[in-house]
């Protein structure tokens, strides 16, 4: 925390209209150690001007496209540059764009789905890997504390061998045909040109999948998916139900689905082990239930007794002083930024600090999603994720 | 209900030490309807007769085995005979005890699952529709009055048409190996011999088939299962998760297990509609959450406002004061007794009252069975339920 | 158990259209212990018989007032005799009907709130001990196995020294004039003639006081009472709010109301100490909240780990499967038979299985009552209870 | 939102170690429309000065004490002058700091409870009407959407004339003597000289009066309190009952508390009204159950259907995206910032923007303070408000 300044940072994509570039921005400034300077917020230059005079930025720092954004950074002396880029738009924007930076030797952070295909993401990991830059992936999920204390308690045998994982992940907000009304936030995601070859797998699976192998550090052996498209004239998923085969014997469910009529960001994560079950759900996350063998369940709560060092230090206030969705989020940004300022200073970065998905956690997430897919289109039961 | 004696009942099973045969002695008990005359509690003949002078049967009554019952009571005037048999055994004893009584000419109340085989299942349900008698199987589940409303509102269309389902059946108390303590429960359920070709998806999957199938009316066309032995020694089932296919294009998953720590009886059915979406668990079932689309949640209780005929007439108490599990396996057996009063009357029994899982339920959850085996065993992915 | 026969009683009052005899009758029936062989259902002789017909009563014990009923008892021979009668009138009838009955040296079980006045209470307390007869009140909240986990607690110290008490029950179906309808339940109970002195306070806030009492074993040394009548016209109180003063320096407060809105039966403690708190809410019965200082707070259930002798004996069914408001109930009568049975067979009484409210809780919440209404008359803050 | 700079502000106190402080910064910091630029974050000058650099304050605005600051801040142009300034000292601190930067016309953040006694809060009243500045009270809870929703919700008259309030605080972290530890947020909470003449009531209690006063909009009438200190050695009080009068024959009950072992942040609202029911918890904050009369309970969630334009406006993310604690604060940041806009853009601030606690709310918790204590001191039964 004892750093001269704030991290810079520029962001590529969340003009006026998109939702989750406000959440990165939001995430980004919440703890005072990063700032952006600089941006090139839409596709269309106009909007992006218009939307980079909401923010505040610098009428020289406002570009109408992320090339004029590349090229002013790279031309700037190094104590005006940014430290790094977020990029938060569409889909099909991740991979030129991500590409583009890390070339140039920038760090990122970037939404997910990471990238399309494999074929993309394993060129990204090259790319980093070459460059040795930093490259965060906003799985956010995993910021929350008690996520952490889920994955703690998994490596340190509190519940035992794990037999059994559950994962499910509910909306209902695509239960109509909204991407035919004016709502641009469904209308780019049933669109196979902007989304990706999957819908809801790409939208909210790929954050299941991060998830559950996050928190149980086990690997999917081999996938029986059943995709449908639910809404009249979709031809991306929006519904995925699955079995999983993961390392060791352990069973797994994987349920995602964005028509669930009720259902609003209905994430939970629930692991059976020899010794103990944990249940978190993301809608009220700042409770873990854990029920150790032949004991009564308890509720671990974020601030609260019992937690792991990592799940203290992503917390930001006492117990009973609900955080959120956007604190988690910013525990990404805090890891990202702990990680920059450990090579700024020259450094080895702290685990615990330095702790936010990778850019090979999203390259799996992009291999898990083409696996699904294919496992959906097929009639034999397995399909192995080699 | 304006009748002139209470119904007289036998019981086959449910001595010292059982667990489900008290159960269904208190649920006929409860609503002053029904009385014990008679009794075959015990395979073993001593065990029997002690546990029927703990019921105070009558020592005339109170039998060494089913045989003499049956033959005890064919002998008997009218007047003083039984009404029906209550069969409470391990699993392998329902189809010879059931059969004799049917041939004989008895009601019947018979636990579940119902038989070993569809081939006993068929000769059942032909014996039964032979002589034209009242045969209940114990689906308690369905005796809930919130479930009765679940029922009410898909057959109404108060949640559009049907897109998805997930049941869940979860229990803890298989996760260790306590067939080899002495618990009897576990005991003969995790024998082949007495609980037939499957474990859990025998002891609770099939409740969850019944309950997924009576709430929807939904036939189940195609099953890919994945059924696993967690338990080190076991040769039945202990967990269970599928996909299911059902009519009308409906996607499905079930998963039932026995060995995910504290879990106690957690069974619950979430049914996802084009209009809204209805959640019902067991261990709140005085609760259904209704979230009709584009509005409000809006919880449903027992004995609140909004809820229909089946669901009112289903309850006992004001709202707020908890019924439960006895009270739900109650109205099966009120269910079996409106039944059998209208026969005694000479007229048709009112459909809401003599509502109950009949034969051919227990039928279908024993073909269900059968075919999650052969899925579970299968290199292809969809199992058809032809 | 191993007796040689039910047990017999009658019943006064609780005819059709009655709430609480109902519930009275399915509590006794619940474990085959009890058999009702008599009643006087109503004051009014017709339909006294009428329901007794429903009730299937032989017609020779199917009495049209209760004296009939308590002439043709004392003329019966002992082995026909009931060993107890219930009394499940509105409450002005409960003082000459206990009275005749225990002078006539029969057990009771009588509704609550015991009687009109202190001075009626203290003379039957008095006839009671004076005859040696066994005499249950049925404060049948006290009979949840949870509520005796509490209790059990406290007692052991788990949770330290008491600090701080919270009991609520809040109920909504007084909040319209639902007694100017044709509400039979709501119409006794705001008639000062039959309801006696108090409202909601003696319908529902006798019940608060008993299980404030019953769990933490505490004195309430001093009341500040404010009572209201909210309905229009309403003589007696419907809502009811104080402060309590404890033994021991314990501070507390007890809320009671039948105007809140949407409030159905939601009685609830919260009991706070030096080493832990406990909260249990009567709606969902089948768990209990337990923290201790500086730990995670643990969900204690009805049927799971960790539970006192007392809590496991009150219970049925395993956990998980939802135990209700007829059972807890039904646990009173359990306890006056374990008293009964015991001086039949010439023994003293198991200390758990005979543990029901007594006469003397019945005349302490009476007395609770008589001062609850002083308080709120008085312009002093605090009223003893001497 | 569209203006051309962020506001600027200074932080008066909440250096390191300060709990309240960061939560300031970060809910300022969130929405990126302010910024901290100058600060005497503590009484100690050293401390301050170190606490200014952690948080990249430039040298010439991070001062040694606030007088230094206000004299700065009075020399400096008014393009580098602070649009306000956050006071978030201890309480003792709080009105010399606030009437010294009023009286040179600044505008002000103050944190809660806003001064000692009625005295300062009536100077401080005059101050700012003389001054016509801006002046926000960071009763915080208020800035969550649902209570606005619910603050609608009673004007709009969906739940009709409110009959009864409650209102609940606990806390449990002053359960044992932690303030001769070294708990620096104990320490000066117990100490009269800096906490003032209260303690829970002060720091959590005047939260919950200011809760209720805002949601109803009804003014208290008389109390009867009931004020403990339960702690061994303890001065101020750390538990709290009381039993309100409000205007129009509404009751209340308010119980605020620091000793109740196992409550984290627990603020909970009920208002019952005559056609129905609100009952929010501050510990999940994204659900309001909203119990309209004779119907089922609904639950309006943050970001769901059925929400007033004031709650809408308050949220960020869509439902099922937790917001939390300092969302809701930030909500008070920028009901403070349209306000400032508005003034310097010289126009009536928009009503549904500009929402936060005014001075005078701060002074009328600081007079309900005052009474509460000489209540509770009382022996007569109800002390007025006058």
């Amino acid at each position: 925390m004892n750093s001269s300044r704030k991290l810079r940072y520029a962001m590529v994509g969340g003009g006026r209209d998109a939702f989750i570039g406000a959440v990165h921005r939001k995430a980004a400034a919440l703890d005072g150690q990063i700032e952006l300077v600089a941006g090139a917020l839409s596709a269309n230059p106009d909007k992006a001007r218009a939307s980079g005079r909401d923010l505040f930025l610098a009428d020289d720092r406002n570009h109408g496209s992320w090339q004029e954004l590349l090229a002013d950074e790279l031309k700037r002396p190094a104590h005006e540059r940014i430290d790094f880029v977020s990029i938060v738009t569409p889909n099909h924007l991740h991979f030129p764009v991500a590409q583009a930076f890390v070339d140039a030797g920038f760090h990122v952070v970037c939404d997910k789905p990471l990238v399309h295909t494999s074929a993309q993401a394993l060129a990204l990991v090259a790319a980093v890997q070459r460059q040795g830059t930093v490259f965060g992936v906003t799985h956010n999920y995993t910021g929350y504390p008690l996520v952490r204390q889920m994955r703690e308690m998994v490596r340190s045998g509190a519940i035992g061998t794990i037999r059994k994982v559950i994962v499910e992940y509910h909306q209902g907000w695509l239960a109509t045909a909204v991407e035919a009304t004016n709502n641009k936030q469904a209308a780019w995601r049933m669109d196979p040109a902007q989304s990706g070859m999957a819908g809801a797998m790409g939208d909210i699976g790929s954050h299941a999948e991060n998830l559950l192998t996050t928190v149980t550090g086990l690997e999917i052996e081999a996938i029986c998916a059943d995709l449908s498209a639910m809404g009249a004239g979709r031809t991306l998923d929006d519904d995925a139900n699955m079995l999983l085969h993961l390392k060791g014997g352990v069973r797994g469910v994987l349920v995602a689905s964005q028509i669930c009529v009720g259902c609003e960001n209905d994430l939970r994560l629930r692991v059976f082990g020899t010794e103990g079950t944990l249940d978190w759900s993301q809608e009220n996350p700042n409770r873990l239930l854990h029920t150790p063998l032949n004991e009564a369940p308890r509720t671990l709560t974020r601030g609260g007794p019992g937690l792991c060092e990592a799940a203290i230090r992503a917390s930001r206030l006492p117990s009973g002083h609900p955080e959120g969705f956007i604190e988690a989020f910013a525990n990404i940004y805090l890891g990202v930024a702990a990680d920059i300022r450990a090579r700024l200073a020259g450094v080895a970065p702290d685990a615990i600090a330095a702790d936010y998905p990778r850019v090979a956690d999203g390259a799996r997430g992009v291999r898990f999603i083409e696996k699904v897919l294919e496992s959906s289109r097929s009639g034999q039961k397995w399909t192995a994720l080699d």
